[in-house]
């Protein structure tokens, strides 16, 4: 089983912001996430500028596309994205050709899963070409007092039965890791429990020596 | 019956393309869009031009928000966003925040019909204090041959019954608008239909007339 990846998932308002946390964890972890929130804040700048202050790390920009993918995963692509996210619920024509797009230019699409999804439509993305998913805690409900539990292991242990890389995010802390023992993770995203901490570098070392011990 | 709103929905890669359109569509409309496209592309900068450019209009940010509905919203409405768009399948906590955080702003959300969505939900998103639902039908499925019918009238007519205000978009064309008589719409959308014609402006002229023939 491969060791699964860590990621920073930057949802900061400005990209300067960003850069505090890349410049010490980016040399830390494997994957650099411009999330949604820095998307929409600063547009396509913050992917180029990840893409060339870290060349070694894989790039994802978080655009949550529902519609237009082909435009949007090519313009996320063209800037220096190796992976972009698409929502489940976009239609199946908005999946396919994001994927297409994406491939046309080395990218690779994620299929964010959020509000009501089944295995039956999980079947059809495979058909489409999308090899990987995330699984995600909605950052709203985990306010609300959700957490990590059996049943969420229950639904990842499933999507990488059906062979999907499955990457999960949504307010992962250190102790979470190894519930996820046994299930071949594809990447770990954290966000702000692995930025807004004392010191990001030494907690990002953390996260990899947890993934280490349980992912030997 | 109010008079619907004509909305132009800017779905350009760049800034100097959106204002192209707008200079001379922005005087002979109500409603400017910064689409998903345009904002992923260029961040606020393009919410913060258009809002000083055309005080007059209403500034609409489609940032189909599935997460952080509180920061998402209130950085769209701080750089000058009047309406926001908010995924229909978020969850409800994050419905919740956009709601307060656009308001705190003089702000209002607006929910995006996409996917699977059921009018029980939609009773939901009233208590929310949700007022705003926009009738879309995804580019991609229209590229893919599907096209308006009764059942979208049907469906529209529903939810204008429910109280809602509902605008709608996706391939709207000048023969399209008097399929609505006699629904109270609160803003017809059009984007490529109205930007890529040899003149825009007399095109925008041609759907007002339209529309006040419709609803007198």
């Amino acid at each position: 089983m491969e060791k699964p990846l860590l990621q920073v998932a930057l949802d900061n308002f400005t990209l300067s912001e960003a850069l505090e946390s890349t410049r010490v964890l980016a040399p830390e972890l494997d994957v650099v996430e411009i999330g949604t929130l820095l998307c929409l804040a600063t547009g396509a700048e913050s992917i180029q500028v990840m893409r060339t202050l870290y060349p070694e790390n894989i790039i994802v920009a978080d655009l949550k596309i529902v519609d237009a993918g082909g435009e949007l995963a090519g313009m996320a692509c063209d800037n220096g994205a190796n992976w972009v996210t698409v929502m489940c619920n976009a239609a199946d024509a908005t999946k396919a050709k994001a994927v297409e797009a994406a491939a046309k230019r080395g990218g690779e699409m994620q299929v964010e899963l959020f509000g009501n999804w089944t295995f039956e439509q999980a079947v059809e993305w495979k058909n489409i070409g999308l090899k990987q998913v995330i699984y995600h805690q909605s950052r709203d409900a985990l306010n609300s007092g959700g957490s990590w539990g059996p049943a969420n292991m229950e639904t990842v242990k499933k999507l990488t039965d059906m062979d999907f890389e499955v990457s999960v995010t949504g307010g992962l802390t250190l102790d979470v890791i190894s519930l996820f023992e046994g299930i071949p993770i594809k990447s770990f995203i954290v966000g702000r429990n692995l930025r807004n901490v004392a010191d990001p570098a030494a907690e990002a070392r953390a996260y990899k020596a947890e993934i280490a011990t349980y992912w030997p």
